[in-house]
């Protein structure tokens, strides 16, 4: 099948980034995006490059360290690769819950709208990644 | 491996089908299904061929429109793929959650019953879709 | 693409354990574990072996039967096969929804943590299945 390799890849991409972001691995969650990737959320608004994605994924190790779990549950992942097999466009649905004081809430559900390139390497890593969630909401709670 | 690329045509065929759905694109749900697909559940009870698949997406569609966003999260996909290739049946779960006046909330989980069909082009659709909640749940709300 | 069929022989045993639990198919539950296989979790300790693994499946049979409907919503997998082919681990995230008595409830998110090994007839079966949730409950609810 066509791209099928690659396909598998980018589902392995976002699941690495995802449980990486929980688990507070920094250096992992750096390796998911390009040195120049763009990152937007209502959290965090737009930020770009290596060294505003690890404070980013650093932000969430911090939380981690003082008691508040993120799980970011992804669904729906789409793969839209381009004929030229270099460049792609993913989406998918994005539901975060986060555990403290022994207690869960879920944020407003959403979704990701992301760009990929292809490593002379052969992985793949994110250039672009949008999130956007269906209302407003704070990260104050954790 | 036997049958991959359908397998992965079903697993997009869900997705399609939820995002659409959730996005308001009302013609690519009906492209999801066969032209007398049957649709069944609890909020809309039993439904058969375009025009009632059109009205029912295009609910969806004006529910979007007056601020109220849907997300069928769909996990859990099994597909088995009869003998001759042309036929299978699928089931996944299904999370929906609605945001509405900055809040959200979850509808009872369930699971989805289909029987699809494979294309003389090669895609497949859905010849019946039916959806199971685990308890009973109102609509009213969106 | 190399353990590709492996791959998705993982998959598919996550989802036929976790419908099977939630169907209340004792039988099938049991089937997804080598004859010796560990499992463990904060609401049952660690159990090992096919007799105590029936035991737990049947109790998740006998509160479907008495009205309560668990939904074990697995997602975010990631696998990783030996070089030799044989064994691999596997880990997911997890998130159990309870219907009962036309409500339902979510269970603290967590993840899986597998061992798997690949039998003589070539399908995969747990071997170990260690389940983390992100703080503390009772199943005394369902």
């Amino acid at each position: 099948m066509k791209n099928l390799e690659d396909r598998l890849a980018i589902h392995d991409l976002f699941v690495r980034y995802a449980t990486a972001l929980d688990d507070g691995e920094v250096e992992t969650v750096v390796a998911c995006f390009t040195s120049d990737a763009v990152l937007e959320s209502p959290a965090i608004g737009g930020i770009q490059g290596k060294g505003a994605i690890r404070a980013f994924a650093e932000r969430f190790a911090a939380w981690r360290e003082a008691g508040t779990q993120f799980r970011h549950l992804i669904t729906s992942l789409a793969v839209d690769i381009d004929a030229g097999g270099e460049r792609a466009r993913a989406t998918a649905y994005l539901l975060v819950l986060i555990s403290k004081d022994n207690a869960h809430r879920t944020l407003p559900p959403g979704r990701y709208e992301c760009e990929l390139a292809k490593q002379r390497d052969g992985t793949w890593r994110f250039r672009r990644r949008v999130v956007f969630h269906d209302h407003d909401y704070t990260l104050d709670g954790p």
